[in-house]
């Protein structure tokens, strides 16, 4: 889960603050807050749960003692998020509003596991939201539920739908909540890589440095 | 025109000076060097040449007096790539051996001007080289010749032809030297966006932190 406050701009210098956690018996939480070194003022926050997986039988596995007794020494108990956003994010399928397919994963897109970088993800998903909606909003929260790893020979689609969102309500009926998934394309069981969840907020048209 | 010398290395702080100079009579230069901070060991090197262009004709134009004066205390003779690097990128065909289509530009790769960013250039570039010949070869020089700017709307195409380096010449065949061509897609004309040159050598194994 990420969420960003006011936006960043260039020249200024950000400062990274973040620590681990437990989460339950096997997970850690990793969290972040992305501050102006300047002013203190914050960014972005952001929080994750991994897991440790057994790659052979691909289920959660869980963490040897000797592991956990090492990282616990650096466990904090601060949490960045209070709120509890564990909310269900719906699978898209094929009726989704929007679709980009043939999605292929470039050469630089990969780690040094050749596994596709996270950050390709994102992309992807925010490449489905339309060019028009982009270019007058500016997102402020995302979820990401990350299913399975993608490697270069995958090609993937990206399915989005927009949602109405019941507390922030819509101005002239432009949606401020979005759903998404991205899939492994061609494969018979559709394999899932990413479900997430965007919001959405109008832009201040006043951040905008340059006219267009 | 890049040179990389040696690679970095994740954690070094890197410092990168920079500096213009006149080129001709209405040409600007900027030369780039980037060194590792601590050992002062340069790792690359670059120089451009830039020149005003009249938005309506698309012809270069002339320096204001004005600007060129402003710009002239900043002028700095030194110059970072001695050797006349000046030589005839050829022009690719439908022949070219390897060729990658459709490429779209993402939103994530359009700049402020709503242009396709550079650095997507040199990535459709790399990504049109083959990927057995990535695993093995790190590139050691390119020069690239800019043509026109691209846009969302643009659908580009990028072709690549291995040529065998006459002073390098070969190590079990594999070619040292690429020609690469990007063209607007299903454009009448073919417009060109760049023209590149493409120098590589062998990987040292040793740099390789992890195994695959």
């Amino acid at each position: 889960m990420l969420k960003i406050v006011p936006q960043g701009h260039r020249g200024e210098v950000i400062e990274i603050e973040t620590w681990i956690a437990a989460s339950g018996r096997n997970g850690i939480r990793r969290d972040w807050v992305l501050r102006d070194l300047a002013s203190g003022v914050v960014f972005a926050v952001a929080t994750s749960t991994l897991v440790a997986m057994n790659k052979q039988t691909r289920r959660v596995s869980k963490m040897p003692e000797e592991v956990r007794d090492e990282l616990s020494t650096f466990f904090c108990e601060k949490q960045v998020l209070k709120e509890n956003f564990k909310e269900r994010i719906e699978k898209l399928n094929d009726k989704a509003k929007y679709v980009t397919s043939d999605l292929k994963p470039m050469w630089s897109d990969l780690d040094v596991n050749y596994h596709v970088n996270n950050v390709k993800y994102v992309k992807w998903i925010l490449e489905t939201v339309p060019e028009g909606f982009l270019k007058d909003h500016q997102i402020s929260s995302m979820i990401l539920e990350y299913k399975r790893e993608c490697t270069s020979c995958d090609i993937v689609r990206s399915l989005c739908e927009p949602q109405e969102d019941e507390i922030l309500g819509c101005i002239n009926g432009a949606p401020f909540k979005y759903t998404h998934l991205l899939q492994i394309q061609g494969d018979t069981k559709n394999a899932d890589v990413v479900r997430a969840r965007t919001l959405w907020k109008l832009k201040k048209m006043s951040t905008v440095p340059f006219s267009t």
